[in-house]
């Protein structure tokens, strides 16, 4: 049974309990980070607690936990859980209060769960086979650029993806792609530019996605931020997700349409390796 | 202490605790309903089971409790927490698995919880001095008409309302309101006709809208379902919201303009008496 943390103790999985009263639960109150564990070992850190930052900053939470003490319950996780492969997931919650929307009082104590998954990521099957994905309207708040765990909406395009046989979903809003259900979205054109949708507020700024565009950079790959259709990704020659555990994924077949020769291209292919090289480099 | 429901058993609020892996705290991937209750008994009882099993449908969740078994759960916690005036809460969500955004297996157990809150619905302060709201880009997601605990930007919102000095505020789409944070919107037009959105998408199908728009009819008043804005809303006679658990509030000013003369208006005035004998003919 998996240890988990919750404010403050580790406990076992089973034990791991909040109240019906936790903002989480009631109103969606919070947010999460998921990060990469490689050989037992953390996958840019220092990354994901900066996003988390910006996340409590918007959502005005307060949270007393410093770098150190993050760092440590996230490394004594993967040790009480022998992790070599996979992820620690971390979400912070409005804490508990009888129900009401306004914001209980400032320095009330925030709800903390952290626990750790066990996943393939250096050999994941979809790398190789890469994916199907299917286009649905972007339905999602205004601001999905906070990791909030607002999901459902999530969820359900997952589950459309998996009832129409497919393995995901991208999200269209105003007629141009803005990212996966949980993933950013990348295109490659016939000239070899590597295509990804501009920050805004409709998306999230995904870790590995900035990790990847610092690549193709370095790499003298050509880089284009600019919104893009599900028409201009079916006919590009390569298209992939990016995420902080699946790192890079192919897509192959778009609505039905394959996307180049319908397999994982030689580009996709080689960037999901600088990634992977990068993500040993720098795991800590 | 309270008594609350959670699956199956009564339980002191304090031991009413779910998992850290309900999707409900993960994804808030789950549904709610909030009923009146006056004088120990409950309000439009059948109307929420409507709406509860509509949002079930919507979200592809299956509920094994009847009629019967909800309404009996919903007394007996009248009755052990000798609520006299207040509401019953419920909450369903697709329950406990280890984090992954496919729904779990068709018969997984949902959580279900229930509890009341006590509060003045018939003599309440706001009923009387009215309230003040300020208007807000309506951030929500796509699916408003569906009763989720998506919640978090009511809860934005409300803040930002009382930041504001404000009461509350009402949600603006495409430069049209859609509706309150918690709450139908309404205006009284110069001409006497009570003006509100038509259902879509983009609002919830209120109880007590329902309701009131019912009484209107019948009291051979004027009726527009319509899209309106802000503006027009600045410069009607009257204001108000209809909720489960305010049943009908004026609003008296918004974004600082008053509305009418600044004070609750006599048609607003006679919609919430109306509303208040329909609730106390119901109550069962």
């Amino acid at each position: 049974m998996r240890t988990v943390y919750l404010n403050g103790e580790f406990v076992p999985e089973s034990e791991a309990k909040i109240s019906v009263f936790d903002r989480g639960f009631m109103f969606a109150d919070g947010i999460y980070e998921v990060t990469a564990v490689l050989q037992g070992r953390l996958v840019d850190f220092d990354l994901h607690l900066a996003r988390l930052a910006r996340s409590l900053g918007e959502m005005a939470l307060q949270l007393s936990l410093d770098r150190e003490q993050l760092l440590a319950i996230h490394q004594e996780l993967i040790t009480r859980n022998q992790l070599q492969e996979g992820l620690v997931y971390m979400q912070v919650s409005r804490g508990v209060q009888d129900r009401n929307f306004l914001y209980p009082p400032v320095g009330s104590p925030l709800t903390v769960v952290l626990y750790t998954q066990a996943k393939v990521v250096l050999d994941s099957p979809l790398a190789k086979r890469g994916m199907s994905i299917i286009g649905l309207p972007d339905l999602r708040w205004g601001r999905s650029d906070i990791k909030t765990t607002q999901l459902l909406y999530a969820c359900m395009a997952k589950e459309q993806a998996r009832a129409q046989g497919a393995d995901d979903a991208w999200l269209v809003k105003d007629g141009w792609i803005t990212e996966g259900t949980s993933n950013n979205a990348f295109i490659i054109t016939h000239d070899g530019a590597v295509v990804t949708r501009e920050l805004s507020r409709a998306l999230l700024p995904g870790i590995t996605r900035g990790a990847l565009i610092a690549l193709v950079k370095e790499h003298d790959l050509r880089l284009e931020e600019r919104a893009y259709t599900l028409e201009e990704a079916q006919g590009a020659t390569e298209a992939f997700i990016t995420s902080s555990t699946s790192f890079i994924y192919p897509v192959v077949n778009i609505d039905g349409h394959p996307v180049g020769d319908g397999k994982p291209g030689p580009l996709t292919r080689r960037l999901r390796q600088l990634y992977i090289d990068h993500a040993l480099a720098v795991i800590a």
